[in-house]
């Protein structure tokens, strides 16, 4: 029996770690036919034809998707604008849009903006990746128990909906929906701010100029800087397409490291050590709810 | 032939993870005859000593020492004071005493203003550790390869330095030497900052109430706050026992996440992009400088 949500052509805009993978695991699921790539740089759209990620490529938004059964945006947040826009005058009318960006909000504003039917357009965030980036590094298991949130709108499409969702699905995703905004927050929390924190405490010890601080850290700052080394230009994205949550979740951060200066200076040892250990038992709660699944 | 210095008589002062490491690793290498261990919780000296890590125990602090050869303090930092003042009265003109804390200049501090012969005291930061406690979670090959910084006075006995050295490298560590100051500003940098951003960075999330954070947590946040699970008791001691260090790079942490914040508010996507790479080289460069070693 044939699947009903089988996508005949498929249209990955940015074929890297994220389009390359999911293009591999729809195609390991039997859910695609024909898979077209764009992009800007012609060797890794050349490498991703050779490893077979892809059918063809072009580097002309318009003309991809002008036969599309679905498409796929896997760009940085920066690059919305210009890919929505593109897209725009060629897309038909009952195409399914789906992304693989970071902040959702953003996302659906670019799409109502630009798109004829941006009922059309289901948000999607794949909360999964690895610092590699490009074709080659993609790989079919990339979303394998891995969350997907999706973020339709309240007036989206039912049909565009469901395909949607089983294209996550077929990918291996646990697929999930909520709104927008909650999830622009969420994030902002659990991904965004670390990264942002990450990134200030290499900057502040780095100009601290005391020499090679790996030397002598054992594990805790390796880790906790492990994110410090993600991309520069797609944090840069994120963080501005999602500028009231972030800058809400730094200000938190800032009054608990206030709060924790002011208790430090003043010798409080009672005041520290409960907010150590209110920090503590969350964390271990949180590693406790999720079982062995960690 | 004899190693000249074999330990006789070891007292270890706090047979956890550090001190019962410190007695096996010794135990191992041959490095000592009998070790008596001191401490406060009868059930885990009567573990202590049926696994072999101590051959008897005492809660008293001065009989113990009495007739030591070498004396371990591997408390934690808030009990500093006491274990020195207990210890005063019986300790021996020619002992030497080594620690395994933290912070430095506030041990030598401490051994300053009640040890007999502060001299003899021989400062050492093993960095190694793991998040369990205990005797029972203690192993011979917790510093096999792990630095063990010495931070002597500049009038420390020339005896007892040799003695400590060859202690720590009996157990496995790669010893050396730099000044207690020099040690606690690097440390409040590499390891202290970075826990107290841990902790302050989940109360954050904790605060904003949004359920489970690591339902949707990719790895960052849970990489980011793992230290966050540390001993709030430890770490209370630690920050007080290096206040102005910590305080120090606090304030150069909260400088770099309110020019973020700006740069942020501002929309400043180039500001945002330099302060983000200039971390990834940083962290990229430490790094690579390591080679195959992490």
């Amino acid at each position: 029996m044939r699947n009903e949500h089988m996508i005949d052509h498929l249209v990955v805009i940015g074929v890297g770690l994220i389009g390359g993978s999911v293009a591999r695991a729809l195609r390991r699921a039997g859910h695609v036919g024909r898979v077209t790539g764009v992009g800007r740089q012609r060797a890794n759209l050349d490498r991703a034809r050779e490893l077979g990620i892809i059918d063809d490529w072009t580097h002309d938004v318009g003309v991809a998707v002008r036969d599309a059964d679905m498409v796929l945006v896997a760009v940085p947040m920066g690059a919305y604008e210009a890919v929505f826009r593109a897209m725009a005058p060629s897309l038909a009318d009952d195409v399914p849009v789906t992304d693989a960006g970071s902040t959702k909000q953003y996302a659906m504003r670019e799409a109502a903006r630009w798109l004829p039917h941006a009922g059309r357009f289901i948000p999607a965030h794949p909360i999964a990746g690895t610092e590699q980036s490009g074709a080659e590094a993609s790989f079919a298991e990339l979303f394998e128990d891995r969350w997907c949130i999706l973020t339709p709108a309240a007036d989206a499409d039912a049909q565009a909906l469901a395909s949607v969702q089983a294209m996550w699905a077929a990918t291996g995703s646990r697929v999930i929906c909520m709104d927008a905004a909650s999830h622009d927050d969420l994030l902002a929390a659990v991904s965004h701010l670390p990264h942002l924190a990450a990134f200030a405490l290499v900057n502040a010890v780095r100009k601290s100029g005391k020499g090679d601080p790996f030397r002598f850290a054992a594990g805790g700052f390796r880790d906790f800087t492990r994110i410090a080394s993600s991309s520069p230009q797609m944090w840069r994205d994120i963080v501005l397409s999602n500028r009231d949550a972030v800058l809400d979740k730094l200000d938190a951060l800032q009054q608990e490291l206030s709060a924790m200066k002011q208790a430090i200076a003043a010798g409080d040892g009672e005041a520290i050590a409960q907010a150590f250990q209110q920090a503590k038992s969350a964390r271990d709660r949180w590693l406790q709810e999720h079982g062995g699944k960690l």
